[in-house]
């Protein structure tokens, strides 16, 4: 049952934590641990922790990204984020774009009996050392100039429909600012605009006027560039086949679907419904896709890792 | 006066607020921001962020950390934590040993409004950020196996004895812990007992006994071992001189002193009275203290960032 | 659109306050109003506030209560929480046993912008304050002879599954208790036995031991027992009919209706559902029902107050 | 020691809590309790909780309290607050004025294990009821109409000097606001003004203007009026003596002193350091000070209470 096993986990913890203190009573001292708050989660809610560069404005500008996007720097904060959902089980979706990423876990996660710090230091924390750990592998011929640094937040969402409709914020947020960024360098660096014109420029214009804009004046069809930049990164954990019958094994899959749509949910019914991870059919000839890297590096990680596992 | 100071701040950020919302009144999710919840500290209380390796046994054994202290992997947690020390000015005093770091933000501090997710979640992830980034720096033969990761905890203390003790309290759990390393290493590196046998050769031990036993069976005076290794290391702000009439600027100095004893606190009146950090005589000749290389670190960032300066 | 409503109202409130800050802005002392700090609920979860007798236990002995049910103090405490529901629109059940009752917010209720503390004291006092005003129509011959308090407390319950496992929950408890009692206390009235005698005589027993000696020693049928004492009361928001052509109005209903049941949730589809409070034809001849009483109090109160409507 | 003392505490309470719930495993919907939250207050910090009345302004209009001041109704007020003070002894000094009342309970205090939502449920609970059980002792001619309500909050002061200012802040509000009202009804009542036209007359005016004005048209000399009236009450609890021989033992002690002023806290040393009631000489011919009659209530119900001891 469950509450017996969570109450009964509470026990334990307390326990252990009894033991802990008695073990250190030799101190006066050891009473300031007492000051330490409790500060769980309530049961049976979505737990959504977003992670968000600290000013990467100005970090972007000193590593020379390219811009409105740039695809490296991008995969660098998709891998960094598959380290995370690697680590953290219990994390069924992320979502990046940006700077930017958001980490789902099930509602029914008991992850450090839903402590709210640790969770939220724990992913945030990884995520910062995995982005530093793996900056040279994606922008190897940049040097990194300063520690980058992420803040992070947690966030609850009671009801499916809230979890979706947070996800159709952050997933439209993307649009506008890539639509809005897509024009502004466009005028800068075709146009020669300076930065103060091209803003001038689009000032009180709606979507379908920047469309126009960059079709007209630069031969640009929005709607053809790389879903990444358009959608964000989705990830997945799934069961990934190259074909029907050669199944590699569970992996992380990126993907830039749009989840404002119903089909997105119907597609992936894990998500909503009884969790276990749906199946992928991976395509390793397809270049289309600018976060196919990812997988196949996923891909090279297990193998390394299970030579690993065999020798330690 | 500081109430109005800090209100004005209140409905200025709700202000701007209040902007950025409207701006993006154009879609039907933005509610979902509702959902976040206030989360600003008490105002007067002492703010201790303490940061605490994940799985750091496993960590250092992988990575072969000299035992029962590896110099470096030290001082790279050091460096880590003058880098948070230097971005966050409020932070009046650090003090890190083993696999942990406190950070203690003055009573005063308004930073982010004392939003205690904000500076939870910062401080973790920059500690994070300057462990992995300089990790070559200080550990230039071991590869980075997998990227480390830290939790972090903010903690409360009303009282100027609740913030004294709190640090006792972990100074003592130096001693304690360090006492007990060095003679458990002793007996297996030199005496080539098991883990096994070391562990049951120490229990029911108390402090005399393993000094006893580490003077009489390996020669050691543990008095005489490096005071990093006893104390931990406590990091100041201070204006540094290296004589009377030179002074090369304000510095993040780190210390082995013992701060359970009032001298500590008589010495260094800033900390608990009016902060306006303290001098320091530096003694660059000295070669006994086993961090005199980060201050000599600092010192070349120091220059280095001043000539960056004059570059940008 | 609700988000903007709630972002409106927060500025709205923002403002007073600043206002009503800036007229006392001559005192030096305004600055401890910031140690206030917030404690809105999260948006879109049941909130039930649940007060409790404090030391009812020896209450009930000083008054004279009867044992095992007192109907009188019973329909005190149901009348308590009538004026609680009629004050608090978005209440849409409560539920009463004992000395204990819950009230259920609306997931959508945005009342005193879901400010914890605000619902748990305006609650708690206004049971209270019912409680004592109208002992003596309920205990004419009893004196009140110290103030009686109750404790109360919020828990928040995010999914419709979750309030009916709580309201099961606390019915459920009814039945084990009252089964008890009953028994206790016909063994100690009926049959002599001293109280420690009673609790021997019904250590291990199980449910259908107690009804067995109820029926067997005492010719109780526990069944037949009012349906407040076996179900505790359910108090709902009904338009009220005497008859088909005849709408007295809206009414807070009490009932003692098996909630554990699928059957009442399928009858009061308003609860779930879009909030609509359903009808409900009264039948003034039935005498069975021990909380009448409380409707025809109700409905005099009701004409009572339209007369003072005029007059005021 | 202290800690250990706390931490014992703690456990305990977690295995009467796990005994509680194994008792009633038999449930399956015993895991709702899980979803309760702790709300422990941090140690080592004053705790105001201070209960408000609401809607006082119509209150009191309906109940015909007299203007500007009710001394009876503010002495129902009074009496409620020494209940609560009577009640709970960790209570070291409570203040009231108009229909506000502030709980200040001992930084070291550790009522409830400190749980908020306990300490503002119960102290708000028995102030409302005191309030009215005993409205017919202090308005025996006026019928309570409905249920008075108050709600309540919690505060956490750390310093000592954040306290004083606290109540600082409270009585200076009175003085304020009694001021400007003794001002304003006198020009209704006495002068005949409307009340519009009396809120134009005072308009813009400072404190000096309305004393001249009451002095000048109405021949009131502000500070002769009673203190209660501009100063609040203040209740300490006090070894009561009629003469230096006779000591009646501990009482709540109504007073109307001056906290903002430095002589208050030297006269009660009791109240920032060890805390150890004071001593307080009664003189019973005094006939000024308007809440004498609380101490006789106090007086008569220890006789009382002493005679009923014996009868239980």
């Amino acid at each position: 049952m469950p509450a017996c096993k969570i109450l009964k986990n509470k026990i334990i913890t307390e326990l252990i934590k009894c033991f802990h203190t008695s073990k250190m009573a030799c101190s006066r001292y050891e009473y300031v641990k007492t000051y330490e708050r409790e500060d769980n989660i309530l049961p049976n809610v979505w737990i959504v922790v977003r992670v968000d560069g600290k000013g990467f404005h100005k970090f972007s500008k000193i590593h020379n990204f390219e811009k409105p996007n740039d695809e490296n720097a991008l995969n660098l904060m998709n891998y960094a984020a598959m380290t995370v959902m690697t680590e953290f089980r219990d994390i069924v979706l992320s979502f990046g774009q940006s700077d930017e990423y958001s980490f789902v876990f099930r509602k029914e996660s008991n992850i450090y009996n839903r402590r709210a710090s640790k969770l939220l230091s724990y992913v945030t924390s990884l995520f910062t050392s995995a982005y530093v750990m793996n900056w040279m592998m994606f922008l190897p011929k940049t040097k990194l100039q300063y520690p980058p640094c992420f803040d992070g937040r947690v966030v609850l969402y009671p009801s499916d429909q809230n979890l979706r409709d947070y996800l159709s914020w952050r997933q439209a947020d993307v649009h506008i600012n890539n639509l809005y960024n897509t024009a502004f360098w466009n005028l800068v660096q075709q146009a020669g605009l300076t930065a103060r014109e091209a803003e001038a420029e689009l000032r009180g214009t709606i979507s379908s006027d920047k469309n126009e804009l960059l079709f007209s004046k630069f031969g640009i069809n929005y709607n053809n560039l790389p879903t990444m930049f358009r959608k964000g990164t989705i990830l997945l954990r799934k069961r990934v086949r190259t074909s029907p019958d050669d199944c590699i094994g569970q992996l992380i899959v990126p993907m830039h679907e749009d989840m404002i749509r119903n089909q997105f949910w119907n597609t992936h019914t894990e998500l909503l419904g009884k969790y276990l991870p749906g199946e992928y059919l991976y395509n390793c000839n397809s270049t289309e896709d600018l976060s196919n890297i990812l997988l196949e590096k996923q891909m090279e990680t297990l193998k390394l890792n299970n030579i690993k596992k065999e020798e330690l």
